[in-house]
This record gives C-alpha cells, structure tokens and sequence, in this order.
C-alpha cells in the first residue's frame, strides 16, 4: 500500500522519504526509484516530514504511535492507513498536543503484499476514508484530502466505530469465506475442476496473514457478531435443505440475488469504480 | 448456456435447432439469428436431432428424460449439461435401450442467465466434464468430445458421484458463500464502503435461483456435508478469536493463503485457463 502510494504521488508531492526495515523492500525501493530518499532510520525519516503516512499493519502502526512522543519530541503530522480505524483513531488521540493526526483507509487492495506488487494506479477512482481524532486540525484535514485526491481517490469522511462495523461485514468477513473456501478445497482435482466462480470466491485468501491478523485483533468484537450473522444465516439455509424447503429456498436464494442485483445498479450508477 | 454453446456452433455444426418456450427467448433467438431453426414443439424439435443437447436446469433435464420414450419412440442421442450429475446419469441409464445417452457439464457460467448474456466465447478453454450412463456408446462418446472441442472446451471424464461432490465444494458451497455476504450486507452504505474484495466474493449471489434451486435440490447430501465442513471450520475460527488466540489466529489464515498460492500456481501452470 505504501509503494503503491509512492508511485501515485510521484510528480504530484515535494520529496517522498521511505522509511523501512526489510532489505528486500529497501534493495527494490532503491532500484525501483519508488522514492527519492530511502532510509532504514525512522527517527531520521519522521524528523523532516511535512506529513507522515504509516503504511504499515495496525498494530505496527499502534507501536509507531506509542513511539512517536520520543521520536519527534517536536510533534509532527501523521496519517495512516490501517484497515481498522477505532484502535488507531484512539491512540492518535491520545498524541500530545505537538502532533496533528488524522486516520485513514483506503477501499482497495490486492490480496499480494509487498513492494512487488506495488501499483500507481491502485487508488484510481477509489474512495479513501479519513477519520478525524481529538488531534485532528482544519490544516491537516486539508492537506489529507489533498493526498487523497492527489492520488485519484475521493475523500469521504466516517466516524471510526461506523467504520470498524461496516468493514467487518464488506471486508473482513469477505475474507474469512474466503478463507474457509479455500481452506477446505485444497487438492488438485478440485482445482481442477474448479471455474471462475471458485476463483473469484477466493481471492482474499491470498491476504497477507500479517495484516490480517492485525485487522482481527484490532477489530474482535464488529467481526466476531458479522461473524455470528453469517454462520446463522446459512444454518437456515441448511435447515431448508435438509427439509427440501422449496418455497424457503427458493425466497432464501432469491434475496440474495434481488440484493445482489441492487447492489450492482447502486455501484455501476455511482461515480466509484465498483 | 444453451445460446451460448449454439453461438459458438455457429459455422462448426449442420444445422443448429432451438426448442424453447419462453417468449422473450424465441423472440431474442429469432432476431439474434442464434440457430437456424427455433421452435416451441419438443417433440418436433428431437425428432429430426443428430444429437440433442438439454441446456435447462437439473429438474427440468430429469423432466425431459422421464417423457423422451414417448416423445421420441424411435429414440435419440442425448447429452445434457446440468451442474449436477448423478440425478441425470441415472435417468440417462434408465431410458430404453433405443437412447443413447451421455451427461455433460461445462466447468464455466455467467451469474446472468438469459439469452441475453449468451457469449460464443463462453467455453473456451474451459473443463467439459463428461459423465458415461448405461446408454453411453463409443460413437456418442465421440461425438460427444466432437461437440465439446468444437467449442473450444477439452472434454474429461468424471464419476458423475465424484462429480457431484467436487461440485459441492467448489460450486455449490461458494454460492451459499456468496449468497449469504450478499443477504447480509444490503444498505447503501455498505455497499459505498465495500471494495473489489466484496465484489468478486458476492458475484456469484447473482445466480438464478431457479438454476440453484435444483442444483440444492439434486445436490442434497454433498451440499449439507460440504456445507458442514465449511461452518465447522469458521466456527474453529471464531474460538480463536474469541480467545484471541495469535498463533492459532496465524496458523489457520496461513494455511489459507498457502493453499491460495498452490492453487494459482496449480492453474496458472495448466493449459486451460483459470
């Protein structure tokens, strides 16, 4: 996300300052020319930004968060982009008041992580949502929306808890089937036989783990109760089938396509890219 | 489907004949010139067959093949391509031996039926999976293959019971999957949120339910087992996360993404295109 981010602010921002710690990242940073300054040193890197995005997982980004009052004793301006915005809007509120800070979460991805896959065009047409936080001012709210739009996204504002319930059901829970889909079809025969259908369905299971596993842990309770409606729903579906339910069946699948139908019209008439 | 494979007949067979009874379809295929015949009359339309392909859903195949004896007393060769097999094999092995029968499924599909979403291009490349019945001769068989590679598909043979429960997972089990992220996630504002990850994981909710309703319907046992399987294993899940269990929480998302790998890589390095 942080690559891609680099890329799409190319041409479009002052000098763009990479900090990481992993030498594959940093050797194809380097030969990539995804930055102008790449740097191991993050002290260093924090010190003489206009405004700092952590691109990293949520929970890697709680840690910088902690660190930043010893880091950048002078304050900064900082952003992020986790995928869960409760836990990270709270410690950004809890900054001292020499830092401005302010959430973010852009709506796209790819189930490959690392520079690799890093893309200019990732956040094209996308909508980016900010969360203000008790450290949020009018001058770094602008200068977000200004990122965001900079690299083709729109910029929309969301209260964090809205934001953790929601993404619990449109992303989290998306990859947990997913990932039990896949989990479950693992020989060869089913690959095999397997269409476009099955390969659509499982996508999210290629997300990294890492960040996966800090999107749960920051976001239990929202993906524990989406969690809770799903596995309900399709024991009623179980409970048609096992009786042969014909009439129940058929309403059961029929909402689902009139809602998908609708979800359709709704996304193609927007001006977001579904 | 049935468009779509006369599309893709188009020039590669003699003379193509449509039965259908909707309105709508008789009026599309007429003006689409879809077939060179298109009729109402069953009985008429099999009658003159060279090979007679059933393009409906499951129950409607098993209507037809209980009435083929007296619509066609001399018999025909038949083959069908409904998206589940054992049901159908075994009417298939029940008609007079005057039949010639073999079952088929291509391994691809829109969630738009109609004759509207008919594609000439539906089936290449694509898996045809065939089923051999007691009323399957090597010249049907052969014709069979014929009809498959002129449409650009490679034909495979399967157990029409291994069939059905591949199908269950790989299938049937990610349309409960979809259907029920879609059933739950239906207010504009989730749908606003909601990236390419919920796209592609609700696609299949599209699916007509009177094409699913039978497949549920001829598919019952392999369904509820896979379906099982599948709350079991989110239900696994769930415990982690309720305990925030971190090592477990891994374990079981990177058995997800490593199985997601093997399998890009299985059908990435195949002939026929994922």
């Amino acid at each position: 996300m942080g690559g891609s981010l680099a890329l799409a602010l190319r041409g479009r921002a002052g000098t763009l300052v990479g900090v990481d710690r992993q030498p594959l990242t940093l050797q194809q940073a380097r030969e990539g020319r995804v930055v102008d300054v790449i740097t191991e040193d993050l002290a260093g890197g924090l010190a003489a930004a206009d405004l700092v995005v952590l691109a990293v997982p949520v929970r890697a980004i709680l840690d910088i968060l902690r660190q930043l009052p010893e880091l950048v004793p002078q304050g900064c301006r900082v952003m992020d982009m986790g995928s869960t915005k409760a836990a990270v809007v709270a410690a950004m509120s809890a900054l001292p008041p020499a830092f401005e800070a302010i959430g973010g979460h852009p709506m796209c991805g790819k189930e490959t992580a690392g520079l690799a896959s890093a893309d200019a065009d990732l956040y094209r047409d996308k909508l980016f949502l900010l969360c203000r936080t008790g450290r949020t001012t009018p001058g770094l709210e602008a200068a977000a929306r200004a990122l965001v739009e900079a690299v083709g996204a729109h910029p929309a504002l969301l209260d964090p808890a809205d934001h953790d319930a929601i993404v619990a059901q449109v992303s989290h829970l998306p990859y947990l089937s997913a990932a039990a889909l896949m989990r479950l079809a693992a020989d060869e025969t089913q690959w095999e036989v397997s269409a476009s259908g099955f390969r659509d369905s499982s996508r999210l299971a290629g997300s990294d783990p890492r960040m996966m596993l800090d999107v749960m842990l920051t976001n239990r309770e929202a993906v524990l109760a989406a969690l809770d409606r799903y596995t309900a729903d399709l024991s009623d579906f179980r409970q048609l089938l096992a009786a042969a339910d014909e009439a129940g069946l058929r309403e059961w699948m029929a909402e689902a396509q009139v809602r998908y139908a609708a979800y359709r019209r709704y996304r193609s008439g927007g001006e977001i890219a579904p």
